[in-house]
């Protein structure tokens, strides 16, 4: 099953992806309230209006996470390429819900930084209250996965020794369109991001140093993980800021980040008007 | 003014310290809801019940802030007696509304660490909703300032290159009592922090590298700062992990953490029962 949050006359509403045809269910404003009511399975065969897919505008697909936790270098290839040591443990940085934004949503590029960057990520969605999560409660606390794209502004990020300030700015992460659940996801899955249609990173979402399973058996160890909340689980490869030369995000830029079973998540960038 | 949120029968309450005696104020569950509500000048001079100070149980000062950002090494004097230059610009890691507890709570010693450390903080409250402050609105943004105690899991932050997953346990961070307001800050005021008694910090609150004003700007640059949001503005040296031989807080430590004008943030704590 696929859930989206879309924008309706009125405000927003949940809808029911299957396929080219979406339904758009009453009673939840969004997944992240479908998460809190632990109401995926009713959801699942609920009928409503239904209407094209591509006539939908998302929305941000869960509004008010209660912890957006990141992971940094994650993929396996692309640790080993770089010559580095597979990382112990996961490094963690935090975003808040201010930080994240909607499928397709037209995204600012602030005028403080000129080092704007891509990282296409998967995400792993939390419908389960969990703490210190065994195997078997982490599993059953993953609701499903979505994509990122954790833009970064390079310049903020690597001005001190913590990356927050360039991880942090508004509306800056989108994420979606959809909640996918996990049966969703199959054996062979990629994630791959474009730049104005030239394939900039690909990796193996199963090929992660720390998988989803363990991330949330490991944040679940520091602190409570609740229905809605996020996990980003790194990005492969491909970056601008590793590329010589440098590459960044310019108005008119177009970055969609495609993850097999989930979809595609795509954002245009324009300079911030500040007004 | 001093404002606390306190433990009643049914719940929260708000209350106005003056001295030794209290006023429980109705209307507000919390001085977070007061911030939201822009009513400081109208809980001001509001009537209540009153009681003693010291028969108040103290409650989370603002249970949910949309932000919690904490700043790295500020203290003008610790950073030169360590011979280090002085940072360009403030090292930022956050926290969650999860990971803060209230004055006088017991606070919980998690088996997964062996080296739990203090922090005595100055906090700086938002008042008002601002994003790009200049100097005059971050001025007014502020509504006040408490004390953390910045709770650190010291094998956990140096395990990776991110302090995050040493700062963001469950109840960790302690703030409060009170949130003071300005005026009651006077121009010579001292942070101490007591360990079972002991000074084992001791800071100038205005001998920040980034004070308040500024870090308001600063990281109203990059997010949305709204009321209640708190901003940690760092800890003077004397902290354990940094002393010869280390020391960390053991089951039966108490901390309590001075800042003149505002009055003191007193936690014990204890071996956590995983039950």
């Amino acid at each position: 099953m696929k859930l989206a949050t879309v924008i309706t006359a009125t405000g927003t509403a949940l809808a029911r992806i299957d396929g080219d045809r979406a339904t758009v269910i009453d009673g939840y404003e969004d997944v992240g309230q479908v998460l809190v009511a632990g109401a995926l399975e009713v959801v699942s065969d609920a009928s409503g209006r239904e209407v094209a897919t591509d006539s939908l505008t998302y929305a941000d697909l869960v509004p008010s996470p209660s912890k957006v936790v990141c992971v940094g270098l994650n993929y396996r290839a692309h640790i080993l390429e770089m010559k580095r040591d597979l990382p112990d443990h996961p490094v963690l940085f935090a975003k808040f819900a201010d930080t994240l934004a909607a499928a397709g949503e037209t995204l600012a590029l602030p005028p403080e930084s000129d080092s704007i960057d891509w990282e296409g990520e998967l995400v792993v969605v939390i419908g389960r209250t969990v703490r210190r999560a065994d195997e078997d409660e982490a599993r059953a606390a993953i609701a499903g996965y979505t994509i990122a794209n954790d833009v970064s502004m390079r310049d903020w990020q690597f001005r001190t020794r913590e990356w927050l300030q360039g991880k942090l700015w508004d509306r800056s992460t989108p994420i979606g369109p959809v909640l996918a659940t996990p049966d969703e996801i199959p054996d062979d899955a990629y994630l791959t991001t474009s730049l104005d249609g030239e394939v900039v990173q690909r990796g193996d979402i199963h090929d992660l140093v720390h998988d989803p399973v363990h991330l949330v058996r490991y944040v679940s160890t520091i602190t409570t993980l609740r229905p809605g909340d996020l996990i980003l689980t790194g990005t492969p490869g491909g970056v601008g800021h590793a590329r010589d030369p440098q590459r960044y995000l310019t108005p008119g830029s177009t970055v969609t980040v495609t993850i097999d079973g989930i979809g595609s998540l795509t954002n245009t960038f324009q300079a911030e008007d500040l007004g």
